[in-house]
């Protein structure tokens, strides 16, 4: 069999997932490139009980190449995956049905993207440092998959400092230069979904007690830049 | 012994279900159909240490053909799984405690269900869509064991389009075509139900920031139905 | 070693306390009986990291007749532990520091037990019944040993039909005729301490929705104890 | 390979700190002292991954004196690790990006130490009492490391009877007279902030109820004193 090797990665994070509760009842999705084949684990299945015959072999316009013998079926993320991977380079596209980034989603205004700032975790995320204000955008659930992906091809195009796409009372595609970047931002993420979630519910702010003054946070900025 | 594997696959289940906290205190029940024999866990025991040995054998009328030779006690669930069985063509329920799914009944007005709509995880449920509004059927809890099961048979035949009953300050039965099917059931009627509690606490609502509207959800269900 | 088997039984418990979050920071006890021999996890390790070699042995006048070689010290819990197996002839008797059993105690005022009714868990606790009102004792926690033992002494005695004392701010000893028997009650009183604190939290009552009225509880008792 | 059986526990403590949610997202950190010579996991890894050969040896001034050959980065932590290196003779440093850890900075006021009392917890703290009012300080986060490193500094010296340094928004450094014991003192800190965060969201207080008088404290303290 081809690609064992990433292909058994694929069922090791999909085991982690479902642990994690990213991948309970068959949801969420994983998927990584070598060189200019796509794998991609399948629809509809226990994630945790994966094995490394169940993936998908695409080719890099998202044509499957080869398909598992048991009638297992392409995921429906295929066509949302395809973004990161055509205008962003991605090496891994996971997407995780994690509870707390779907509560997440419920808190952000239509039309505008999830802010964070002040948090260290957001140091995690590619080019992110602590008094930025990062945004990664929300777009809005729908049962139409092409429009689906039409709405996270346009996130990515808009927010080219982003390397997730939420979507509302759904989840988020997240993705990295190799499986195991995806796979920490794709942790950084849910950590600070957590926090957004948490914070709104205990009425804290990062921001309260935080003595930071905009020239502090001006010169701090200029020491990193000169660094 | 008959049925070593699926004897096998219940145990394994009791010990993911005990790790999930849906059997902890010797809660919670799994049973299953190999064609016209039904397997049950037994009462009383620690879920998380269950043997083979220990499961007990029914015929399709709930009559035990087999029992373990330790002294079981055939659990007090067998009643309301029948239900399942008889007028739904089940081929596993499951029964969980999850604290959760209890709290998420303390949320329902008496003789209503509970009602569930645009929450993705919906759509990992038998013949569910992402627009649909879902009702999961709720049935007060009793001491008496016959009336529970009258309940429930009353509640499977009165939604027979829901895969579960909730019970009030008790849990949920939910049920599959197979054993993989009813977990993946359990999982997403998880997942709901700790939405909802989540939600309600956090006030947070699933409707409040999605812009979709009737006519968009119209469309949505008319270009579904053509395909 | 003598009691292998029952200081291996010990130690795995220890680990799986641990993973619960009952026994972190070197907190929470293990003891357990064997005829008249108490065995008993030392004070102040890493619970998750016990040996057999490192369990004392007791008589049941609570003196020690074999200590680990290492320099480990007989747990604080010592006094507290005797109470249960002198008046109440407990099999074993587990200490947890859990956070939610710390929280639930926090809810009870001053001189009252913690009341708990018609929660489905409830039935896992020895001779207790869905509709009946269970009290837990909580007794208030001090610095100074002889005194909480004194506290959980009488308390042992004025609530004989709990098998669990809460100690408020500090966590709860409870225990069973064996440790089976003792782990299911602990995860019962855990389920239902964690179901407390979500209750209160969310605003959520069990009975507000529960239509069981006076006449439907004293004829379903009626009922169960005619059969 | 030097220090083998050392690194395989940082590694082994890393994976269980990637359990806890402690160093998702390639956060967290941890050192510790073999004689002279420190050991530290490296920066920018999957600390669930970490492998033997992929930890840094330093001197006692902080000098790397041997790297991996895999091109690995020091982790930014070191110079917060040398602060209680330094001035408290730390056996093992740790760092936690604990969501709890975190949220607890969040309810404490600029320039106030968290206090905590009256919570059985903390005497898995060293030297700490149940009456005592135990003060871990907290330190505004920067992303300027030199200037963190300082606050780090200054905070070790001004609150020398505590094992810990909280960072705003960012976690927890926290220590002990080896890695055990800095491990048991990273947990009770874990749970004394989850707990904070669960008091203040649900309004409960672990004074409320306490009965204890000043009375019985000073008495309870005398008795203590003269053991």
């Amino acid at each position: 069999m081809r690609f064992l090797a990433e292909r058994e990665r694929i069922c090791q994070l999909c085991r982690s997932f479902w642990q994690l509760g990213w991948a309970s009842g068959t949801g969420g999705g994983i998927s990584m490139r070598v060189g200019d084949t796509l794998l991609m684990a399948p629809s509809g299945v226990e994630k945790e009980n994966l094995t490394p015959a169940d993936v998908f072999e695409l080719d890099r316009d998202g044509c499957v190449t080869q398909a598992p013998s048991g009638g297992q079926r392409l995921t429906a993320c295929a066509p949302l995956f395809m973004a990161a991977y055509r205008h962003r380079d991605a090496g891994a596209v996971l997407h995780s049905h994690s509870l707390d980034v779907v509560l997440a989603t419920m808190t952000v205004p239509p039309g505008e993207p999830l802010r964070l700032t002040r948090l260290e975790m957001l140091k995690g995320l590619q080019g992110v440092g602590y008094f930025d204000m990062h945004e990664i955008p929300v777009v809005d659930n729908t049962a139409l998959e092409h429009e689906l992906a039409d709405r996270m091809e346009r996130a990515v195009l808009q927010w080219p400092q982003s390397n997730a796409v939420l979507v509302r009372n759904h989840g988020v595609y997240v993705w990295g230069r190799d499986v195991a970047h995806a796979k920490t931002q794709a942790e950084c993420i849910d950590w600070l979904c957590r926090c957004v979630v948490a914070m709104q519910r205990s009425g804290l702010s990062h921001l309260t007690h935080d003595r930071s003054q905009p020239d502090d946070v001006a010169r701090e900025r200029a020491a990193l830049a000169a660094a």
